[in-house]
């Protein structure tokens, strides 16, 4: 019989972005795990469309917090790992920096780490981030994940948005589009 | 001391694709599950740009995997959740499709059975899919998860394609774009 109530599905169900963190490093070991996670994350027709720069100086990562609109964040996590993409990047290479993103914050909870999205959204942010990490012309930056061991004493949340979310009746059909169960 | 070898983490770097399923429902409590799973993923300022459509008609499964170019294995899925995006979906609507799919892969493997994705992506197959299923003119739709009890006893790779991956030293940088460890 299958289990429905695990720890894994309580996670898949609660999980939220952390945005305020400790100031402790992540150990090597974990680091090189996140690495390996990502690595092997699908990718449509297994291309793989990513590289990756770690980034763990803290000047560096309050440089890239300043560059876009969300991502002020960065300033205070222990590890930032960017996501570089090939020029021109097609929809499902979007849908799978997203895949692999998601995939890199399932794997940081498990491991003890809060982590958060940061999108740099703007071309002005994208050059910023390119100058900063030296990522070539024929290359792009639209995201990175931060991570870092949750300060709990902190609010998490950015103050502007709501943490709920809609029901499953605003968002599910059966069948067909609009029909109800 | 933070386990690094743990079943989640094996998970996360084994799980690939499924594409052939066994003649068997999923059971109600799972699908539930799962609709819970995509609805509680997280988007770009918890925008949730998604609703979903759950086929679990043969017939209309097997419609879906003719619509597309590497959607074949909808013939043979228990069930299907096809996503629908707002029109003109933004490229971070992209990325959060990429994040909820992941998130149902995962869930779906936690949960006994084999995923895979089906990708919508010229302009005809998403006006072949907008008609099977209803979506309305302001909608869109460019992926769908197929689920089932995967069949063991067949390949589950689309033979064109490699499973491997790259190497570690090929898609990481530390601080700087190709700077290596």
């Amino acid at each position: 019989m299958t289990q429905t109530d695990t720890p894994f599905i309580s996670t898949l169900l609660k999980l939220r972005q952390s945005r305020r963190f400790l100031d402790q490093p992540i150990p090597a070991e974990i680091v090189d795990l996140l690495l390996d996670v990502a690595r092997w994350t699908g990718s449509a027709k297994n291309t793989q469309p990513w590289e990756f720069i770690v980034v763990d100086d803290r000047d560096t990562n309050i440089a890239l917090s300043k560059a876009g609109q969300f991502t002020g964040f960065l300033d205070n996590v222990a590890l930032s790992i960017v996501i570089v993409l090939p020029e021109s990047p097609s929809r499902s290479v979007a849908y799978d920096e997203g895949r692999v993103s998601e995939r890199l914050m399932l794997a940081a909870d498990h491991l003890g780490l809060g982590s958060g999205t940061a999108w740099f959204s703007t071309p002005d942010a994208q050059e910023t981030v390119r100058g900063l990490l030296g990522i070539p012309a024929d290359r792009e930056v639209w995201s990175a994940v931060g991570f870092g061991y949750i300060d709990r004493s902190q609010p998490q949340r950015a103050s502007t948005l709501g943490g709920g979310r809609k029901s499953l009746d605003e968002i599910i059909s059966y069948g067909r589009y609009g029909q109800k169960a």
